[in-house]
């Protein structure tokens, strides 16, 4: 059996934009075991001197060579972490120069600037998003007239999760409607929602899933019988179907792929955080 | 003056990955002004000739050439983006072959895996925390036998965003405790959280800069009053060093940031999502 391979996620940050990428690439070779580990705020030559210990140290004890993910841009931290014997990936490196002759100026040199707080407004609209998300959850403020995207849906579709990610990824205020009881008998959208169509995005959910969720949630309610879950589910696809709503199914979609959609369908430019 | 640059963001997936090192790129060179777009979920060729006509006619707006940061593994769909003409950045093929060659094993050619959903358990275990983050927000609920995390601070010292950012990522349970005007006049943390000294992290953040934030939620209360902002900062810091709870400042740092503190001080390692 192949060795696990430790894996280290090595910043002078937080580490966020190594792991992402890290992640990336490791899913691309489903073979093998990882084991990973995250050194963030290796910033100082004393710092990364440790950190070499530590991924020498784990390279040994797995009797295979270590893997480092490494996003400091210092050559002299660079180097003292090459110390380790590990594989040294270096994600900015390649980049560097070809945007530094495309761009015809140098890099400036600052550290771990990438998850920083830069831009106080951009983090205050972050801020202000996520109490939004939170105030406007599950229907608890009707008021959508600040609401960038409204998500509708049945009860634990992943209306929630998706608000929030909305929020602290794109300081995007969105809000979600869940259909009520009396929304989905009357086979049609609230009164409230029509005047903001443009903004309403509607997700769906295998009904055998849901019913797993709402299980969980409330075991053996009304609310979690399978019977409820189908019936529930078939009226808000009617809906959205009569009102011509764009449809995601959650079912095999993660929280990325969901906002990810959203904010394509709805035209929405936002940068990331 | 520079024109600005055109920048896109491209990707088979969601794009969030080659959004991260992008941004991250992008940061370290602050003279150029960028003006930059993503389009996920280029997985046809047809969806990439799209694209590269949106980037080719994005340059000529501009006058100037578009930078195509791709995340594209397919070899297709990286010629056709090519020929969009902008300068191309693949961020995973540096890293590809050096991989391939220490594993000892060729990449499997899966598109869009970063951000999918490929672990039920894990989505799972993400959809829990973040339930558990948002019905322990702000002293809700208040049994932290369950916490992996409880972070201590005064009202808006920024809690709640860090406890749903280490629910979102790393599907990590944490509560969070605002200390009452009880506690603080008592000068010493409740019982309720003596039992969990190890889970402890406490947040502060600068008086003025709370007062700003307070003023916000709450404005011309005794809640915002710069007096009552400066007491409770000093009351809280003070029971934070009697208690020797490690603290961080919020009031420069990011979410990013303080949850990367919080794992790294309490010695917890979890993948990010």
């Amino acid at each position: 059996m192949t060795p696990t391979r430790p894996v280290f996620y090595i910043s002078d940050g937080t580490g966020i934009t190594a792991e992402t990428i890290g992640h990336s690439l490791l899913t691309q070779f489903g073979d093998t075991r990882f084991a990973t580990d995250r050194i963030p705020f290796v910033d100082t030559p004393d710092k990364a001197r440790e950190a070499a210990l530590r991924i020498r140290a784990a390279g040994e004890a797995a009797g295979v060579r270590p893997i480092v993910i490494n996003s400091c841009v210092d050559n002299e931290l660079y180097r003292l972490l090459a110390e380790s014997g590990g594989l040294m990936l270096d994600i900015f490196a390649p980049f560097i120069e070809p945007l530094e002759r495309e761009l015809g100026q140098p890099r400036t040199n600052r550290v771990g600037q990438a998850h920083g707080m830069v831009d106080f407004e951009a983090y205050h609209r972050r801020i202000n998003a996520m109490n939004y998300a939170l105030t406007h959850d599950d229907g608890m403020i009707m008021d959508f007239d600040d609401a960038e995207i409204i998500l509708v849906g049945v009860s634990r579709a992943g209306k929630t999760p998706t608000c929030v990610y909305l929020a602290l990824h794109y300081g995007i205020c969105a809000a979600n409607y869940p259909l009520t009881e009396e929304d989905l008998e009357a086979d049609r959208l609230p009164q409230k929602l029509r005047g903001h169509r443009h903004k309403l995005f509607g997700l769906t959910i295998d009904p055998v899933r849901l019913q797993q969720i709402r299980q969980e949630r409330r075991p053996n309610s009304k609310y979690s019988q399978m019977d409820t879950c189908r019936r529930e589910v078939a009226q808000a696809e009617h809906i959205f179907q009569n009102e011509r709503l764009t449809v995601l199914s959650t079912t095999h979609t993660s929280i990325e792929e969901i906002s990810s959609k959203v904010l394509t369908t709805l035209g929405i430019h936002r940068e990331m955080f």
